[in-house]
Formats: structure tokens, sequence, C-alpha cells
């Protein structure tokens, strides 16, 4: 029976975003899913990285560096109770599904807030543990957004640019960097712009997607071996094995070729 | 003489940031700029877009949206104080500053929430002015931030993929949306992992470049008159004129073609 963990951003429970959430939980609880929400609004969530992050002593207060401090704020078990209350919900669940409304091409900040505060340096992530062979490589994430522009718009002849591209540093540099098996986004395109019925059809492909979406397949990305380890560059046999195909290998990775399409988008890419 | 406006997010006083920061205010200030700083960790400046950046009555608070509802706050003089001031600062900048440590592969959450708040509906963009027709494209802007990773990670086959691509969203998504011209990023890559003899020759670096920042080419993006007005899709002429170059227009709207190389990172390019 998997466990899932919903962290949510919207200010209104009236919003299409909540709609998107309430149906996740309906649909996976029926299941047999055991579900939780982090609803970071109504909890108030802390969203800048902060000293009062710590309990008790800074060890070079004079060069405060977050990302040193709360690592040994983690393994001396000083981090504030909101941190890890995140924690455990984290160490629990089996799937995590991100919520929200993108927030100038991004998350909105109290997300980022969760992001930058919650995945702790030595808890989500360490020198030897990263990528695919990352902390969380046995559990899976996903991205549940919706846009304000329609999705032509984010082609990569549209005005906005490629979606792909607009979703790379966050699904490779926070997800797939800690590991997470990173399930294709969820994008409900302008849902403010549509008609009532369009976004009643949206929620109801979520609906029709919910039911499989434990077994479907993840995104790919570079295993950790392909790089070398020392100068973290893509060994020279897979760049070589790769010298004679039409695209990169993924959108950041790309080798200068042009970037594989839906990369970031689709399974099977 | 030239208004500049740092908005600047870093805990410490001691951080290299810090450092990066009081060095453009005083080699702006001796070239007779005006500089104003927004420390946003000092002013315990708010990250999370809420109900309570409104003064007065929420418009529809059973389907509350922050996008439309500060809108109307905006034109009707209601958004809360913090936000107005910092739109003061905006109007009277010449040049905006952002410096801050990249937290996964973004902007930390205070300052995306400075970006999420400040950058209103209506004051920023509207559905007419955005792009190179933008609200501020007489103004100029730059990132300024430190990595934790070195600069090889950050290559087409390095192990966290192309920083231009990284920049992608916030250049363009956010800086260019509004009208921006935006001046190249100054990188100081992993200061944390380099000698302070290397450190020091960073900041000398950006002296360097900030005697003459005011005059510098800003990175290219695509005019907003080369998209169909209807469609937001690259009209037929502009892609026909680039179908037999090699490079894509820039990142995110690249023709399914390779990346034009340091886009989002030289002028020129």
């Amino acid at each position: 029976m998997a466990k899932v963990l919903i962290v949510y951003a919207h200010q209104s429970s009236g919003s299409f975003n909540a709609a998107a959430k309430d149906l996740a939980v309906e649909v996976l609880t029926a299941q047999g899913c055991s579900v939780e929400v982090s609803d970071l609004y109504a909890m108030d969530f802390k969203a800048a990285a902060t000293v009062d992050d710590i309990k008790g002593e800074i060890q070079d207060p004079d060069h405060f560096s977050y990302k040193r401090e709360t690592k040994i704020a983690f393994e001396e078990r000083r981090l504030s109770e909101d941190i890890t209350k995140e924690h455990a919900k984290i160490i629990e669940a089996d799937l995590i599904i991100f919520q929200f409304p993108m927030y100038w091409f991004g998350l909105p900040a109290i997300m980022k807030g969760w992001i930058d505060r919650v995945l702790t340096n030595g808890f989500a992530f360490s020198t030897e543990q990263l990528y695919s062979q990352g902390v969380f490589k046995d559990k899976k994430t996903m991205l549940s957004f919706t846009t304000g522009s329609l999705e032509s718009m984010f082609s990569p002849t549209g005005i906005n640019g490629d979606m792909n591209v607009t979703l790379w540093p966050i699904q490779n540099g926070i997800l797939n960097y800690c590991g997470f098996q990173v399930l294709a986004p969820q994008i409900f395109w302008a849902p403010a712009l549509a008609a009532a019925e369009d976004r009643k059809g949206m929620l109801e492909g979520w609906r029709t997607r919910l039911q499989g979406l434990l077994e479907e397949k993840p995104l790919s990305f570079i295993p950790l071996d392909s790089f070398d380890q020392k100068t973290f560059q893509l060994k020279p046999d897979v760049h070589e094995q790769h010298a004679s195909k039409e695209f990169g290998l993924t959108v950041g990775i790309h080798l200068n070729k042009p970037l594989p399409p839906h990369s970031q988008m689709k399974a099977g890419c």
C-alpha cells in the first residue's frame, strides 16, 4: 500500500489547483494509498532559509553558510521542528506530488522555500549520493501544475520557448539531483482561460491518469556512472556512443545537439 | 547619473555575496551613481504571495487568484506597503542587480518571493506590454550569483547540464518578459571551493567589470514582432530566415536546432 505526500501551494480552496489536489487525494485513497498533504499556505510555511532554522549554536556565525550549518544541525538533530516534520513525511512517502500554479516560469516562492529548507544537505543529498545514486532513488515524484499561458506558447517556436527547457532546472536540478524517479509532469494548460467544461475535462484526464499513476515509467535521465568521477564530464565512450544520434541526451546535457523533444514531459523520450 | 537598485539575498554580512554586493555599491557610487540596496533577509522580506498583500476587499474570495486580485489592488492603490516601496525603487532604477547564491538551480525562495510579489500584474507587465515591448524596456538588469558547483559541471556535457539552460527561465521568463535589457550574468563559480586568493581574484574581475557595466550591450532575445500576434508562434518569414543557420534563435525558442552556445551568458551570441 503506497504512501503519497502531496506538497500543495495554493491560497484558495476554491481554486483549480485545490480541485486537482482534492482529486488526487480521492483517487489515490480509493486505491488504498495513504495520502498526506502539506498545505503550505495553510501551514503558513516559512519560505526563507534563515538562521532560525537551526536550534543551538551556529558554528561560524561571522561567515554563516546555510548549506554548511544546516548539514551540521541535521546530523546533530538541531533543525527546527517544521523542517524535521517534513523530513519525516518524505521518509514515509513512496510518491511525492507537487501541486502548484506556475509562477514566473517556476515554483511559487513558498514551494521553493520548502525545497530550499527541507531538502537539507546530508538528508536529501551528499557528495556521494546524488543523481541516479541519490538518497531518494527508491521514491517517485512528479510536478502537477497550472500555467497562465496556452500550450502553443510553450513550444520550441512559441513566444515563451520550449516547456522542456523551463522544466529542466526543477526536474533535473532538484528532483533528479536527489535521486527521485521523476514521473512526467501533469500540466494543466491555462485553466483560467478555459471554459468550465474544458476545465472539467482537464480534471477527468487527471482522474484517469491517477488510476495508473503508480505503474508509470519515469522520465529518462543520465545514469551517474556515465560521468567521470573526477571531472564530472560525460565519459568519452558515452559521448562516442551518441555521436551519430540525432538528438542530445537530455535537455541540459545536450552535447551541442538538438534537444530531445518532450524529454522533460513524456517517459520513454 | 544612473540610479542602481541591488536586490540582495544573503544571510551573512561576512559572505562572498555580501562582498560582491559591497563592491558593487563602492564602485558604482564612485562613478557617481546613486545606489540603493534591498537587503531581503535584513528586511525580513515576506516571500509568500498571500491575501495579506492586498488592503481592503477581495473581489472573489471564494476563488482567490493572486494574479487577478493584485492587479486590481495595484490599480486601486491597495497593495501592501512593502510591495509599493519596492515598486517605487524599481521606477527610479536604471539598472537592477540581483545578487544571490544560487539555491537548487534557481533563486533563493526569499528572492523568488520578491519576484512573485513585486512584479505585479499591471505594474510590471500586461497583455499588451511584454517581452521586447515590456514595461521596463528602458531599464537594465542582471543576475550576479555564486554557485556551489564548478564551471565545468555546468557545461553541455557536464553533470549539471548547460548553465544556459538553467538560466533561461529566469533571464527570459522573468527579466526579458518584463522588457528589461538583460546584461550578461556575473557568475562566481564555486567560491566556497576556491582558495582565498582565487576568491580575491573573482572580486577583482567583478570590480573591473563594474567600471564598464553601464556601457555593456545586453543579451539578445527575440523581438516581440517576430511572433504572430494571435498564435504567439514565430512568424513564417522569421522561421525561414533562420532555416539555414546552424543554431536556434535562443535557448528556449530553438527551432529544434542546437542551442546557441552562451546565449544566456554573453552578449552578441
